[in-house]
């Protein structure tokens, strides 16, 4: 596919001469690159996440970041949270394991009006998944550093995350990860959490302290979680995560980029570049995302 | 709890005098009990379906049979069907079976706009099931005997049952069990539907022909089914579904009825009875639901 043909389009490592690149995207690159592109003016993330820019200290500060916020992108992301929640709520982690032992056992239902869904992070991922989520008939709540306002959703500023966390039974991290976010899925917090209480983490795998969420499983703090980040991607045969009946493992599938939605986007934000009009999606580097 | 304290209520088999019953309420009752009760005049059933009171010929003509569609049993259809739906989308049960060998191996996603899901039976409970995938963003057709409009849902009627089939991906099955449903998921049905093909039932098992599921999945007709109801339930341990990976079993819980939600839509019928108002939700004996 091209959607720009009289666009000069270079791949690292083979870049015929640095000081003609204007305009960048990346994606985990390595380390300490950056540097030798004298007239780079925007680097691109591939994606809704900005860290892997943020902590590459070979990026100038003159230098605009972005990042791609793709409706597919959205719109995956609801489904994906939307059938964990659901899932949850319909205790098919149980009928998973009782199939294994030819069990007939039917559970009572958690009802979904003893069930509050609370959503960490109310961006533009966020909002859109909570909106969904409401449209499911969930009870939705959410967390986010300014006030929001979505419909039919009780939202909470970050210094009133203690009474988030006692609404929430079902905790959904939509997080961007900064240094105030790393770690935050943490035993102390699990354990302000609702009961019954549920994790789905879709945001970063360095949000959750690993050794609490077995911990709060094993204390009964949380009955369930559903990861589809981790610490270290891909999540190492040898994880104590993968044997855990009360942890669903997905391998980073809950919102997959398509390529002709992000190359578009991109494009538009070169266009913008060329143009001198504001770039979309522009990364705050003070606020981290 | 007791909803009214002036009601006169037996238990069967402890009926003091037969010929003072006049409303009945029966759930897989034992056969030939309604010729016993010479002043009967209506009979509802439990929950939404009224096939065990159709096949039961000690129930006179005469008598009215009513049956039961409450709010919530629709509400928890609706969540089955949706969670079912996106899981087979999002391919949760290969990762469920890569989890067990600790496999990371992200797998390409089935698009949203390239599924359709088909609900056969367009009820009370069908057509807010189909309601609920739209705002889900799928592609949602229905079949039913009789012509329906549903707002973005493509609508078929009893002889276009091929078309409705060609265009359908992932198959929800709502009718009513009558002569006409009766094994009506057969191979000839599942060799109509457009691929990937998915199956969900959660109507009756006798609208399944078991052997048949497991040809179309092993010939690759079908990729996945869920089912929530059997030919016999409990689903004997030894029944060949049980070992299937392609199969998620669970236990009838697709919508479980709630007493006190029942209790108030039967009392009301009591009432419509005695006061000689039209009876709710009646069954038509010609139709057979």
């Amino acid at each position: 596919m091209e959607l720009d043909g009289n666009l000069d389009v270079e791949i690292w490592p083979d870049i015929k001469s640095r000081d003609r690149v204007s305009f960048a995207v990346a994606w985990k690159q390595p380390k300490n690159q950056f540097s030798q592109y004298p007239n780079l003016k925007v680097i691109s993330s591939l994606g809704a996440g900005a860290d892997h820019l943020l902590k590459d200290s070979s990026i100038s500060q003159d230098i605009a970041l972005t990042r791609v916020v793709a409706p597919t992108l959205t719109d995956q992301m609801s489904d994906f949270v939307t059938l964990s929640a659901l899932a949850m709520m319909r205790r098919f982690h149980d009928y998973n394991k009782q199939q294994v032992w030819s069990d007939w056992k039917p559970r009572i239902n958690y009802k979904k009006e003893d069930l509050t869904v609370g959503v960490m992070g109310l961006g533009n991922i966020g909002k859109k998944v909570a909106a969904r989520l409401t449209d499911n008939g969930f009870n939705v709540s959410g967390w986010s550093i300014s006030k929001k306002n979505i419909p039919n959703v009780v939202t909470y500023t970050k210094a009133q995350l203690d009474s988030f966390l006692a609404s929430t039974n079902i905790l959904v991290c939509l997080l961007p990860l900064t240094k105030e976010t790393k770690d935050i899925l943490s035993l102390s917090l699990f354990k302000k959490l609702n009961k019954p209480g549920f994790l789905i983490n879709v945001a970063r795998g360095a949000h959750l302290v690993e050794e609490d969420l077995i911990y709060a499983l094993d204390m009964g703090l949380l009955n369930q979680a559903a990861l589809d980040v981790f610490q270290n991607e891909p999540l190492p045969e040898s994880h104590p995560f993968w044997g855990r009946d009360s942890i669903t493992i997905t391998p980073h599938i809950a919102s997959v980029t398509e390529p002709e939605e992000i190359a578009e986007l991109i494009l538009e934000n070169y266009k913008r570049m060329l143009s001198g009009i504001e770039l979309l999606n522009r990364v705050d580097r003070y606020k981290g995302y």
